[in-house]
């Protein structure tokens, strides 16, 4: 949850005058998203969601993550929209940050994930994965083997303060993991961060997915283990197969699995615990002390890592042999 | 800036059974009040605020603040107004909190108030003090002389921590203002903490007043010392005496001085910059740290109670002659 930087109404009043999405109501800080500020907006046309762009994001991204918003919007992916300056950009400045406006998406993301929502958002995963074949720009991973090296090398010496011990088994995993990592699955745009958070649903029914802010270039099926991670573990560690086999049968309802990705899967997965793993123990280790930022655990991935690393095969994540 | 308590679909969905006000579209934890958690929802009818009831809130107090809200809401001072729930109640129970749901009301407040802001402002500080003749409900005042007595015993010992030489000086205020504290002022239901961001614009016209959870029975007269200091004073810590004089005749227009409230405001004055110093300085020194809130430096209080300690009367803040 985040609020980085508060503005004025004459701030916002000005940059608004580059859209026309009526007169402006009301603008609230609100509790979301991990990397920017995000205001909620009523106008006397609409919802919107105000996101000024904090350093960890690169401008230079930002045409990528807005068009493959806009993009997916148009193709059976529910998604914000970015909304179009009068000069037909989609960024802006504010407060010294570039800054954008989506449409508000009505939906509530999901404190207890059942195996309808898994379902749902293996479906939904699908989907984006097919409809953004035909997207025309492309982002590199950054957080692929190479990153997770910077990162590992900024944490390595002081892993140990989080868990004894913690340095050597991640020395070993990181070696185990990039000397088998895939050189050539299925690959396109993915999420990259598609937890619960950012999967909203009125009811039973996925209503949007958000935060495209760490969408890249990568193999399909790491998303998907990314997923199987964010959404099919309990509170206490356990992996659910229930909605694990939810999860993949929705997948693959739209876009099956090729025996290649099948056979990757678990190392995909212990690539993924590992990735948000080192994420999250390099905001503990580096991260901002009492700013309103609530630092996420990096032993829960660490867990993580060690079940995935007991995996003989995907059926143990319930996929069903076709 | 504050969301103290996440809640899920569920607990939200059960509690929302009890009020009549469409269905659940959306729910965000919004970043404002600081004493309590705050959601942003929308429904198939409207916006509204939900509040959970944090620890420092008295459930015992609710009933004069939520029913202070409804009285005032119906006699031409713009509120929120608590919504009912199905058995006439304005409290419920959600996520082991006392909490209640209240109409939402579009404006934004002044992150850089103006004169013309001032003047709306004492305009509709005075409609509440002649609205709330009537209320039924009576509070005592927590935090007037007594109450100030035990937040400065509680930070007697380390205050110094905070500037050299503070423990002497405010002991000296405490002694001189609190035995020259006025008996027998006009008095009545104040809001008690009318600061900018519980004050509502639509460009230059006020649009509502919010956060009534300090509301309580006091001098009329203190409340617009309160406000004097929270809406007069520049970033540099001067007083602006076009903004006091607009306060105070936007007062004045709605509800006259009495000489007596006159005489007495650079006591109140000072009295009000003590309360807020030491409730800024009791979160100071005991508050949580690394928490979701922001700490209120209680120097800038410590420099309005060394301002008006040397005003010899009331006309320095702008008030005009009758």
């Amino acid at each position: 949850m985040a609020v980085y930087t508060d503005i004025t109404e004459q701030e916002l009043g000005a940059f608004l005058r580059d859209y026309d999405i009526g007169d402006l109501l009301s603008y609230k800080g609100i509790a979301e998203g991990t990397e920017n500020s995000n205001f909620l907006l009523h106008t006397t046309m609409a919802s919107y969601i105000l996101t000024l762009y904090e350093k960890r994001v690169d401008r230079n991204d930002l045409p990528f993550f807005l068009g493959l918003m806009e993009h997916l919007a148009t193709r059976d992916v529910t998604c914000p929209l970015p909304v179009k300056r009068n000069d037909g950009s989609l960024i802006g400045d504010l407060a010294g940050r570039p800054a954008a406006i989506i449409t508000f998406l009505e939906g509530m993301w999901p404190r207890r994930p059942t195996a309808v929502h898994c379902r749902a958002v293996g479906e939904a995963l699908a989907k984006l994965h097919v409809a953004g074949a035909d997207f025309a720009l492309k982002r590199a991973n950054a957080l692929s083997v190479p990153g997770w090296k910077t990162l590992w090398d900024s944490c390595h010496e002081r892993a140990d303060e989080v868990e004894k011990g913690l340095v050597a088994e991640v020395d070993a995993d990181f070696a185990a993991i990039s000397s088998a990592w895939p050189q050539d699955l299925p690959a396109g745009v993915i999420h990259a961060d598609l937890f619960p958070d950012n999967v909203f649903f009125l009811g039973d029914e996925l209503s949007g997915l958000i935060d495209f802010y760490f969408a890249c270039n990568d193999f399909f099926a790491y998303d998907l283990a990314i997923c199987l991670n964010a959404w099919c573990f309990e509170r206490d560690h356990s992996f659910n197969l229930t909605k694990g086999t939810a999860m993949l049968a929705g997948y693959q309802s739209i876009r099956p699995l090729q025996k290649e990705e099948v056979e990757a899967l678990p190392l995909l997965c212990r690539g993924a615990s590992l990735r948000f793993m080192l994420t999250r123990l390099y905001d503990w280790l580096h991260g901002p002390n009492g700013a309103l930022v609530q630092k996420r655990d990096p032993l829960e991935y660490v867990r993580k890592m060690r079940f995935h690393r007991q995996i003989a095969s995907a059926s143990e994540y319930g996929l069903e042999s076709k």
